[in-house]
């Protein structure tokens, strides 16, 4: 038993700071998540029925199902959707995360992160790239076929790869660098998703890949900017659940959202969830699209602001401060300026030069935000709020108070201190 | 004849702001510069005779010798050097640049980058990579074995590559991603390095290379963080040769230093070198070496800062002000602040989001030096004051004043108004 709060809240900071993300293998899901049997899927955020899905997560599930071959057309998935054939599980129940809807089924290939120093491993499907993809909403033939392109040459062509490294792809030298590049991890990757593709590259060569396929591969990974988003949620749930094994303190372990509920998991309270109504998205929309038509908040992807980066390093990446409608760069300073009185410091191995070299921030203790009522911000996609039509703009949504209230509630119950 | 000193700034401004610089082909450097023929070396800076070169400068030229096989041993080099058998060129004199000693022969691959609008070319060695290269004196084994791997494989995989895209390489792409990720081009290109690879890659895997020549060019580029320098270089000396069409006003067209002498060129006064002697530049030094071994300031890679990027972007680049030992985020700020007084104004192209999104400085102007007596600040890299030993820090360096003077009395007396 650890004194006191702060000394928690300490050595779970101290776990953060000290965890060593590897990518080691990409491999089909159900290799390493035995609970994705025929007719079960993963999701993003807390449990949730399909009933209760927003439209792009029920979305997602009909392209699964698509994917799957457990039926073979919109229609029969739907039937089966609806009279509850299908078992949904959350990512985060199983070590693993997934991007806005979350949806990942038995054949998607996931790519497996191991923090060294804990030995745990997590889970995430790679990113599919822009336009019409599966993780909002959409299911068109493109969709599908994109994800069994992903399943044959793309997850084995990275697995092969991987085999070559001497340790796997040391993932905190790519983030370090990165968040000197305008990355942070959530909306902007560029930087990241261009250096994890020159340290992959000599690898890929050496996979002796049928040409087309190393042709295609690099394409992929040359064209998908976002590549690096999927790699740092699984990198940060690797090291959120390393983190994890301390349990005490008040120190947020999680943060995620289903499109109906924003839950957030403590360190002093394990695997509990406690969760509030998720709020809708505020950005900048795509051409043709509008605020109106935004779905509510969804997805794992707010582990990276669990971390410390995304809406939380908006000073790193001035450029996204625009891209999701929050203003220039002293906007950015400010946001990261308020996030930094909600977290317990600065994480030394992530210096950020347009933050004159303050780490990034580290350890969202629910005490300050109860205390300040600042809720963390986070940066997000926007999908749109029927099913089919996909991405339609990004901006920022705020955590919304109550979960962190209820979680301080619960931990004080729990230490009799109520 | 244009009307005012006024008009013609704001013409060549506008050259430089409409440029549009592709990497087109990588091909041997006699192919393109005729006047490199046996025994005759191009050089960074302005004219100079082998006896004045500083030490790192004849020791690439004894590299480039070896490499060209016009003597078997050092020995022989030194002395075929010393009795005046090698004739020397500027770079800048055909229509080239060269880094640090800008030594530059006959077999040795250049890039060949195009300014669309205005039609003109121009002509760079690629870059060695790190650690004991030519451009820094160095020209051992090593290195000469290096040049040769350049201009057997490097050089014509690039070449074959480019063949498979449409148009060759859209650099101001590049440049203007780049500038959002923490590059100013001089002293940090590792964003734009890992674009430029990203670009290039998947034609590589087109050009139908040997598995081992594929394999070594990716790692090559993988490893090589300063490669787009020299596309940089060769795309500012491209777009600044375009510039220089309009043959009036008190812009800038070229900064360059031969170790000896700084020299400048100014768009009213064509081909004409106004000179003052170099500076020694301030930094940080590797372990090891200090400021009394650094070989005062050369390369005509001070073509960055001409173009508004360099020292003249500090602020895009706060990574590097600590590389090149000049302070935090505010003095990277302070610095592109001033030298915003010597210049016509921003180069939409290229917003800085460290600067609230102003964009890169544009179009240096001597009369604006003069009155302010602010001269350019350049990054550099510093090389030791003796052949052989190559890179020992990096540092800043401002431009000698006296020849912004000579440029502007030369003009005065040109236009009659002295």
């Amino acid at each position: 038993m650890i004194q006191s709060i702060e000394d928690a809240n300490n050595a779970v900071v101290q776990k953060i700071v000290q965890a060593s993300p590897f990518l080691v293998d990409v491999v089909p899901a159900d290799s390493v998540i035995p609970e994705l049997k025929e007719k079960v899927l993963l999701h993003a955020g807390t449990p949730i029925d399909f009933h209760d899905m927003t439209g792009p997560i029920q979305g997602s599930c009909i392209g699964a199902i698509l994917f799957e071959g457990w039926a073979d057309s919109e229609e029969k998935a739907v039937v089966m959707l609806k009279q509850e054939e299908v078992r949904f599980i959350p990512c985060h129940h199983v070590k693993a995360v997934g991007p806005m809807g979350g949806i990942t089924s038995a054949n998607m290939p996931v790519m497996v992160v191991e923090n060294r120093p804990s030995g745990n491993r997590a889970y995430c499907t790679m990113n599919e790239g822009i336009g019409k993809v599966l993780r909002f909403g959409a299911y068109n033939e493109e969709v599908v076929n994109r994800l069994k392109w992903m399943q044959k040459v793309l997850g084995p062509a990275i697995a092969r790869s991987l085999k070559h490294t001497e340790e796997g792809i040391n993932l905190n030298v790519i983030v370090a660098r990165a968040i000197t590049m305008g990355d942070e991890f959530h909306q902007r990757n560029i930087a990241a998703s261009a250096l994890f593709m020159k340290e992959l590259v000599p690898y890929l060569i050496q996979a002796e890949l049928k040409t087309d396929d190393l042709a295609s591969v690099i394409k992929f990974l040359s064209d998908t900017e976002q590549f690096f988003l999927n790699v740092m949620m699984v990198a940060c749930k690797a090291v959120m659940d390393g983190a994890r094994t301390i349990q005490e303190g008040t120190i947020i372990t999680a943060m995620t959202r289903n499109g109906r509920d924003f839950g957030i998991r403590i360190s002093g309270l394990g695997d509990e969830w406690f969760t509030a109504p998720v709020t809708t998205p505020q950005g900048l929309f795509f051409s043709g699209f509008s605020q109106t038509e935004a779905s509510p908040d969804i997805g794992d992807s707010a582990i990276t602001e669990t971390y410390g980066v995304g809406g939380l390093a908006m000073i790193a990446a001035p450029g996204v401060t625009r891209f999701v409608g929050a203003g220039g760069f002293d906007d950015a300073l400010a946001i990261s300026n308020e996030m930094k009185e909600i977290c317990m410091g600065h994480n030394p191995n992530l210096p950020i030069p347009t933050w004159n070299f303050q780490g990034a921030c580290v350890g969202i203790d629910i005490r300050k935000v109860v205390e300040t009522g600042i809720t963390p911000i986070i940066n997000t996609g926007i999908a749109h709020r029927e099913a089919g039509v996909g991405q339609i703009g990004a901006g920022t949504v705020r955590a919304p108070l109550a979960c962190f209230e209820k979680a301080l509630v619960a931990l004080a119950n729990k230490l009799g201190i109520s």
